[in-house]
């Protein structure tokens, strides 16, 4: 392993993470700036190398939605914009926090540090390379990327305007560095390289998320997947939660904290349903109805459910909706089936709000408000690495402090345990 | 997998979670004053059980060391009040910290909560199952428990009693549950339940940990290996160094934390090292040295120090002293050599304080204090259930808050993203 490839990138990533540690924020920023600055004034040369991987793409018959991923067309001002809030963020390495002095006098505190060398998995969008890059280095932290084939001209190219950015801050280049090799099997290797990778970050596909998990000796970030619920119940103020149903399954139905499923408390069901199908149908939503929730509402966009349907992420317009009996059958449907990402409850009880949001134990628990909010952007964290739904480390969104951890310091006077 | 016994005593312990997630602090209390009643009632049925295992260990031919770690002869009052120190504790659970109130109105909060399941793996010593169990109730987390087939008939009779004392307090008795099948594979087994146990816990050998490293699909918590430094530079006290060296080394020498190498400045190795050597070696010690403190001290607890000793955690009474010609020197033979547990530097030199805790990336790096310190006891934490040289979650001591995670409850008034 020490002799392969990539077990060499990969040491050449921990002996940058030494350095950039121990960077200034002054260092960060002029990295970052430098980086804003080479995007801009590189666009030509960055689209000619993006042209060359969408040819490529279009010969090999990639689909039309992955060739848009793929594409930076247009896109490079606003990947500019997202450098420029991660920038603009305080830098949270060495940050003492819970500092406390012991009845023997022994001064402790605890100081944060930057997690070291994070390996990211990713499939074809190139933009993740630069939202790695600016969430790395903002936090300290040495990024060893490994893009998918399909961006690899693009990759190359954005790698070289990082690397031109990390020197001209006095930083090492190696502190962000591509795996140029795209074989799969270099991914299985990468998992296995713990001397070397502090962390892994898939970013893509549960399947990959999956592959990472079972293969991998460091420890991996899961998330992304969401099965989200809302539960309408009888107090609710029927016209508001609509919009709220509305909102959170149309505003961006294909991302994870879409809504998938509605429960609806049965003595309201009567009244929702029908109105909820009349007003979202419209706005191209097909339902998937338990048996008491069809009869409720036929037309076109009406189907009964499945019994896989309460377990599908659907990342497009179809929402389940089934009627319960109450609170607590709400809170067992949405334990047994929710991926623990998002989930709300819609009420003007108090009562039932707080038992819910103690019941449930999902990423984000909701009274009264979207699924959609769960974001490190909304969460005022500034940007976010991944939506983690594990509860070791970080739960929910993660930002730059979430890619942080921390050391005991402890301040004696030539101190012996007794 | 879900067929078989441990995939069905792990489900059963996934649904005991969500009964402990919600236990109130006073049947928490309850069932640990319960299990103290117990423990103290019925010494006699478990020191039977006991010294069952202890007859089979003695045929099996274990050495007395081992021996000694199964006998819980005389050792229970000290465990009582062990758990009687983790009753006293807080309750971590439902703490809510980092409140905010978002521009747009939401208001946005982090809830702690448990874990889930913690499988915990481990050897020959049954307090573990006494200790793990303790923590692990009063955090609010089901305990999964695969001890050693040495101590299965004491392991058996606690666990009776663990779960009496959960069924007393109103709990299920699945919250801790022990695995009785001793067979080897079973390990690797619980080590694929990802849908079940939350967190590996692998408390012995850092072949166990390995071996759980490496087969496992669930977050595993690495600790416990401590290769320690000691750097005396040539400001510091002398006279109280070799006090802190004494006691870093000799007060336990075979726990995690005992001082391995001592690094000392060239400028006051003359003075320090013959020193060092008069005073520790009527206490048992016997060192490892470098060429050039070799040729300041020899004799009979003396020889030269072979190139694998510097990555040695020795857990004996073997102590490495090497001679360095700064501070920088120092850093770099610490980066390279220590497993990042416990390495310190003792100064006058304010300067060199702080270059040498910012340089330093351990989990715990001391300033004129002895590395025995880090301990969750020690630290103010009340207890720990390991000692974590990972950088990803908890790192140091990790106690009952290091057992926990969060999630984020969103309250709002119907509110919709734009």
């Amino acid at each position: 392993m020490m002799n392969s490839d990539i077990g060499r990138i990969a040491l050449r990533s921990k002996e940058a993470a030494f350095h950039l540690a121990r960077a200034s924020g002054e260092q960060k920023r002029q990295a970052l700036e430098a980086l804003m600055e080479y995007l801009m004034r590189e666009e030509e040369s960055i689209l000619k190398a993006n042209a060359q991987d969408l040819v490529l793409a279009k010969e090999k018959g990639l689909e039309k939605p992955l060739l848009e991923r793929l594409s930076l067309e247009n896109r490079l001002i606003g990947i500019i914009h997202d450098i420029e809030q991660v920038l603009l963020l305080p830098d949270p390495i060495g940050e003492v926090f819970e500092q406390e002095v012991l009845p023997n006098g022994l001064k402790l505190e605890k100081c944060r540090v930057p997690i070291g060398v994070l390996g990211v998995i990713y499939e074809s969008r190139p933009n993740v390379t630069l939202d790695i890059t600016a969430l790395s280095i903002k936090s300290g932290n040495c990024a060893l990327l490994r893009g998918g084939s399909e961006a690899l001209q693009t990759n190359l190219r954005l790698v070289e305007l990082i690397q031109q950015s990390l020197h001209d801050a006095g930083l090492p280049k190696e502190a962000v560095q591509l795996v140029a090799d795209t074989d799969r099997s270099v991914v299985k290797q990468m998992l296995q390289l713990d001397q070397y990778i502090d962390l892994i970050i898939p970013r893509g596909s549960s399947s990959l998320q999956r592959f990472c998990k079972e293969n991998s000796t460091i420890p991996v970030i899961m998330g992304g997947a969401g099965i989200c619920h809302l539960f309408v119940d009888e107090s609710a103020d029927l016209e508001a939660s609509i919009k709220v149903i509305a909102n959170a399954k149309t505003q961006r139905p294909t991302v994870c904290n879409a809504l998938d499923t509605v429960l609806v408390h049965s003595a309201i069901a009567c009244e929702l349903i029908p109105e909820l199908v009349k007003r979202l149908s419209p706005l191209g939503v097909s339902f998937r109805l338990d048996p008491y929730a069809m009869e409720l509402a036929q037309g076109p966009s009406c189907q009964m459910a499945g019994p896989q349907d309460w377990d599908t992420e659907w990342l497009s317009l179809v929402l389940g909706v089934k009627v319960v009996g109450n609170l607590n059958e709400a809170i067992k449907h949405v334990q047994e089936h929710s991926s623990g990402h998002s989930d709300g409850i819609l009420t003007r009880n108090q009562g039932n709000a707080e038992h819910f949001a103690r019941a449930i134990d999902s990423a984000a628990v909701y009274v009264n408000a979207s699924t959609r909010f769960t974001d490190g952007g909304q969460f005022g964290l500034g940007a976010e690495v991944a939506i983690s739904t594990q509860k070791f480390h970080a739960r929910g969104p993660m930002g730059l402090k979430e890619l942080t951890s921390y050391k005991w310091v402890v301040r004696g006077d030539y101190h012996v345990r007794s």
